[in-house]
């Protein structure tokens, strides 16, 4: 199985356009605040939501819009969640109707969701007067609908990769949003994926939810699972390959090309979280399931203590036992290796559930780099799984102490 | 049923002298590490301990002593927290011995904990060694005992209030510490209880259960659930009281003190959590349960993005109702209210689920004070609760960034 990634991003599969403007939401002219992304045809459509029983309006209106399976365009905004306000709904199907008489097609066919602060009506008028500008820079390029998801990232994500199902190129492409409010449950971020790979709608939805909860639910900023979470996927069918109707050959192909792209996305939310100066992997192996294993890995990732301490680069393997004890997994304490490792090297640190001495001059330049990983090993079983994070540092507090103004 | 605040501590009740030396665990000369409280009779006893997977060693020592209700002092120590190191189960009963002779008491009659870093042996000999100056300088003082046992803690929490149970006055008082690693879970950080009440061992074990789950159980300063928590009671019956043995209203009348005792220990140690600025305290009125009440309340005190919002007195409520959201129990958002309360005044941000127009700069100035009240309104029955945390701030991070070292 060949997955190659390709440049493009959420266009690079056949018959995608996307674009992205700035309509005011955002005071800052220069900051994009809305995108879209479009379909040359009627596409197989999935979304993932939230779990939050607190959900924003654009997340109704979805979840009411893809009930067919079938979808063609992609609404976001930025700079305003759309959430816990009066007239949330309308104002979501008001900008709706726009696109859908811009576009010439049915406003049943257009997923919308929004982020940015929540409980604040929004400027629907702001987004309608933008909407011919937005459908006239439709284009090939990726990076303006990109930009335009962004929140507090500080770079846009977009990824694309092409494999190959029945002798078709197939290709499957995204982008992504996420720094603050990043625990997805049974969720993810704002990511939106799309492919020309031809699938049923029941196939595409299920795929979405197998790679969503090993992928964007894997990841944790800081604990918060946000109110406007999802992830959705459009399906053009335009690579022509023969259709995926079933669990087969293909459709493990077409399901580890869309694990590698929302893999990806997951690891960018992540390594930009909200303050974050680099991007933490905990690897459990040796647990009895695959389940504990990502239980005890999310936990390890998600403490504040443990984060604090990558943030310092200080070799404090305790909390990291610490964190796995309270994951709500059980396991013999006494049979737990831990390690660090990263480009600078690998150190272990803990072995048998006691700590080794170790060099804390080697394991501080260790925990220096920017990409940092906590290997955990059991002797519970032969399962694996890999969770991502970040540290927690002085501007996570101080992007959110005052987010609003 | 009166309940009056009175001085001393953790020594207030009759028959307890408490101690609190520096032995050399700390390398700060001045900073007390080691603490001894010892009753001058036998007592009926109880403990409810961590519920981490991980537990140190000094908390099975303590969970076998305690099996026959019944012990005579509480040995601690601060700077290390014996656990995850070979030997630390030897380490804890070298210094329980030692004590015990000391003493002139039964070894198994003794109550020992440990706090401070995870993963370094015990220095055994620096505490051995101390024991005669300890004993030695056991006394009515409480603040040397609650300061022996404070790590990142900037102030000693100790407290005793009296009540009068059948005729005779009964006095219920504790120390405390916690700072950080502040998530119990059916447990408790570190809290030394001592009474004078006549109570038997099954009982004392019933009230330290639910008063623990009314306080300790319901603070949180960063979600991590300690390898050391630990709440222990000593009861003498030196009052002279009808002994309490039954669920009756002289028992009622004890809980009630004890509350007290624990739920300004447990407000103590939010207040005091790690770089914590202000105590935030959420209430949830309305609810369908207690249970549903404490886990919201839990949820929204525990959400970093709520505490980093606390911290620049930004009021956030968006933040209030995503955590609401994902904390487990259902709930009609349309139904919530919210608003901020301090000595500076009340504000409703939220009604009905939806953001009100409020004066930004009042409600920036009521959440400039120490002490804060979120308080939320349900429409799903008739339950509340509070819940007790802090603000995130920068020295937060800074304190965990480097916390061995």
């Amino acid at each position: 199985m060949d997955i190659k990634i390709i440049s493009g991003g959420v266009t690079a599969a056949m018959g995608f356009k996307a674009a992205g403007v700035h309509c005011g939401i955002r005071k800052n002219k220069s900051k994009r605040d809305l995108a879209l992304i479009v379909a040359d045809r009627p596409c197989a459509a999935a979304a993932v939501c939230t779990t939050n029983v607190v959900k924003a309006a654009p997340i109704y209106l979805t979840m009411e819009h893809i009930k067919n399976g079938q979808a063609r365009a992609i609404l976001a905004n930025s700079g305003n969640a759309n959430a816990c306000t009066s007239g949330g709904m309308e104002a979501a199907k008001t900008c709706v109707d726009t696109v859908a008489g811009a576009l010439g097609i049915n406003a049943k066919d257009i997923i919308v969701n929004s982020t940015g602060v929540i409980g604040q009506p929004l400027p629907v008028e702001a987004i309608t007067t933008a909407v011919p500008a937005l459908v006239g820079s439709l284009s090939q390029d990726t990076t303006p609908a990109a930009e335009a998801i962004m929140t507090t990232d500080t770079f846009a994500k977009t990824i694309a990769v092409q494999c190959t199902i029945s002798g078709k190129t197939v290709v499957v492409g995204g982008i992504a949003k996420g720094s603050g409010m990043i625990h997805p449950n049974m969720a993810t971020m704002l990511a939106f994926i799309t492919t020309d790979c031809d699938i049923t709608p029941d196939l595409l939805s299920q795929a979405l939810k197998d790679s969503a909860n090993r992928t964007y639910n894997r990841i944790s900023v800081d604990g918060d699972t946000s109110t406007n979470d999802m992830t959705a996927i459009l399906a053009s069918g335009a690579a022509d390959n023969v259709k995926i109707s079933e669990k087969c050959a293909n459709y493990e192909i077409f399901l580890a090309a869309l694990n590698t792209v929302n893999l990806h996305l997951a690891k960018e939310i992540a390594r930009d979280g909200e303050g974050a100066t680099k991007l933490i992997t905990c690897h459990v192996t040796g647990a009895a399931t695959e389940d504990a294993a990502v239980q005890i890995a999310k936990s390890v990732i998600s403490s504040s203590l443990v984060k604090s301490a990558m943030f310092g680069a200080d070799a404090n393997w305790g909390r990291v036992l610490c964190a796995m004890g309270y994951s709500g997994i059980s396991f013999d304490p006494a049979t737990v290796d831990v390690s660090f490792c990263s480009d600078g090297g690998v150190i272990s640190v803990c072995k048998k559930g006691q700590g080794l001495d170790f060099d804390e001059g080697l394991a501080k330049s260790i925990l220096s780099h920017k990409e940092v990983t906590i290997a955990i090993s059991l002797e519970g079983g032969t399962a694996d799984a890999c969770a991502y994070g970040c540290d927690l540092t002085y501007d996570y507090v101080k992007i959110n102490g005052d987010y609003r103004t």
